[in-house]
């Protein structure tokens, strides 16, 4: 697990990030963040689907209609949601302060929230604090703005990776927060993603929407879908490479690579998963089709009594079988084969006499479970955590 | 809550209920149960929609092809789920040997299990107690049936209503299991439902597919479901009341009478949800539709961090708000109106200053979540409980 602290060697040409405490938080952590890239990018977004959208939301629905942006800045410790007008006014304020600070055209600014919703937001400390925020903005402060994105989180999570286009290496870097994985938290999964990589606003689009299918998707069973969910990508072409579109032979890798950077964040979320001892992965195969083996994933991963059953140690096979039972995938109980860390638990729809074996690999941090529908040629994988004492505890005194 | 113990004062005419210790759970509380009637009787049921099916619920669902049944017996400790050819081997072995003791056609014996998935079915243990299991039915014995069917349930579940029909005055008890509300347990919920009042078979079958509908189905959100989830009714007549059709002018009176019962017996499924402190009820108007209020109310009902913030006292309106936009249903955020316990927590879509009163009211220990969303005629109601460590507790090393 990448757990990074202080100035990062992380760097992408052309982007400054920073992260500062306005106070907005109590606990006087980090919690107002800034990425800026010295060129209008080329930027892509993906949002919450819950019909309630905080403010930031909708306004950056909005602005990312023009297929552009230039700056995101980002507060913790309020969602801005519920808020009524008010909400809208507060987020449409932080923005055109923050754009005309860092002196950019209004609609280039992008703004999310994240927090307790329904709390009016502190306009006027957030405001207070923008000249600080700008004057940190840094090449090396991609790790202040992920700290100051977090909530519940306890690590900030930055990914990068690089990536050779024809003779020049661009990169691709990524921050995410959000512990509660169980579900996404109201607390809210954020994502935001920067590169130096020329592209279409159409291969841009179509490789962001691809790597979240597979990941913050993947990620969660929808239980408590955040009003404020937000994952955006901005792609300022500072490396100076040729355009890519969806039919340039680099498309492919560019695609490739976000989609590992996006499910190693997604991996690091369930990691950090709110009061989380394991993370679990689950492993679809043989099914009849790939929205089976999805269903099949997302059964398995998000089923209360096998997250429950794993913290405890507990191969307690009867959980996963019946939750790929009413995963509404096409199945044969008889094909069905499950391992867990590589051991087989079900042969043939029961169970192996391999329950010690089994429960000795319980002890593991990572839990992969494999399942084998033994139909077709359908495959899919999700994310999750063990549920314990732990996430009760966090959510049952979040606000107060 | 009605819980009673020793004989009951329950009694329906032509019905006899055991409940005795075979062995089966080691804990030697009891384990297995029979419920005959006199005559045969006109025989309902709904079962699971897991694909994956409890052997003895393969079987159940063959037999009420008949429409008949006039004994139901059932054990506890042991699902006889995920068994293969030998668990419907020994389902079947259970129903010929219990059928030939009472003396009745095998194809009106009916067999019920709930406990641990993928367990061999002690079915020798249970073959010895059945002498012992017919010789202690009683007119009076419905409690012990009742205690005999429980596996994570800390008390007995009957209830019973009469009935005036015309000049007679008939009655309906049913027993139900489950104390793993939040998500209908592997270990499952099993009701079952006995009547001195003649029905006929599509009178029968409609009433009970609309009380499951409004109670059972409304109290969980499928996450778990149960590979044995059953619920059955006998009606054997012995009131001699003229038969009742769905054109009779009783059909109505009997559907609301076991409605009313179905949705009491959920209540204290929700009531004795493991590890719940607080059993909730959410109750939706105002939806554009029926199907909206029934999105809407399990939304809410089933989101884990609406539960756990009423454990935690917690007068998080934002996380019931939320639930409310993931659910499916139309909305218009600015009509949502929100109470609990009679106390406004939501108006017009944003939060009141009620909050303080809110949180004195969540330390009742039943709470009720009205919504109404301003928008239709549309209602539903829900049953839940809310979310601790007990149930983590419970769920981490149940088969350990």
């Amino acid at each position: 697990m990448k757990k990074l602290s202080g100035k990062s060697h992380i760097k992408v040409p052309g982007f400054t990030f920073s992260g500062i405490s306005a106070g907005i938080k109590q606990s006087k952590d980090k919690d107002l963040a800034l990425i800026l890239s010295n060129t209008p990018a080329v930027t892509a977004g993906v949002f919450t689907t819950n019909q309630i959208k905080a403010a930031p939301v909708q306004l950056a629905m909005k602005n990312i209609l023009s297929r552009k942006g230039q700056s995101i800045i980002i507060n913790s410790g309020n969602a801005n949601a519920c808020t009524g007008p008010q909400g809208l006014k507060d987020a449409i304020k932080m923005q055109t302060t923050a754009a005309s600070l860092v002196d950019i055209p209004t609609d280039l600014m992008y703004v999310s929230s994240t927090g307790v919703i329904g709390k009016p937001l502190p306009v006027s400390i957030i405001v207070k604090s923008l000249p600080l925020l700008v004057s940190s903005l840094s090449i090396s402060g991609i790790n202040d703005t992920a700290q100051a994105i977090m909530t519940t989180d306890t690590y900030e999570k930055v990914f990068s990776k690089k990536l050779k286009i024809g003779s020049k290496i661009g990169s691709i870097t990524a921050i995410a927060k959000g512990s509660g994985m169980i579900c996404p938290n109201m607390a809210t999964m954020l994502c935001f993603i920067v590169t130096d990589i020329s592209l279409s606003y159409a291969a841009l689009d179509a490789a962001l929407r691809s790597a979240v299918n597979q990941s913050f998707n993947m990620l969660s069973v929808d239980n408590d879908m955040s009003t404020n969910d937000t994952v955006m990508i901005m792609a300022n072409g500072a490396l100076g490479n040729k355009t890519i579109t969806q039919r340039s032979p680099y498309y492919n890798s560019f695609k490739k690579t976000l989609n590992s950077i996006t499910y190693e964040l997604a991996k690091m979320i369930a990691d950090d998963g709110e009061g989380a001892t394991k993370t679990i992965e689950v492993i679809v195969t043989g099914a009849g089709s790939e929205s089976d083996a999805i269903s099949v994933a997302k059964a398995v991963s998000g089923s209360m009594l096998v997250k429950t059953a794993l913290y405890g140690r507990d191969p307690n096979w009867g959980r996963i079988i019946a939750a790929i039972g009413y995963s509404g995938a096409a199945i044969r109980e008889e094909r069905i084969e499950v391992l867990i860390n590589n051991i087989k638990l079900i042969s043939k729809g029961t169970g192996t006499k391999n329950e010690h074996k089994v429960q000795k690999k319980l002890e593991d941090n990572r839990i992969v479970i494999t399942i084998n529908l033994g139909l077709g040629t359908g495959t899919a994988r999700a994310l999750s955590c063990d549920l314990t004492e732990g996430y009760i505890e966090i959510n049952a005194h979040y606000t107060t």
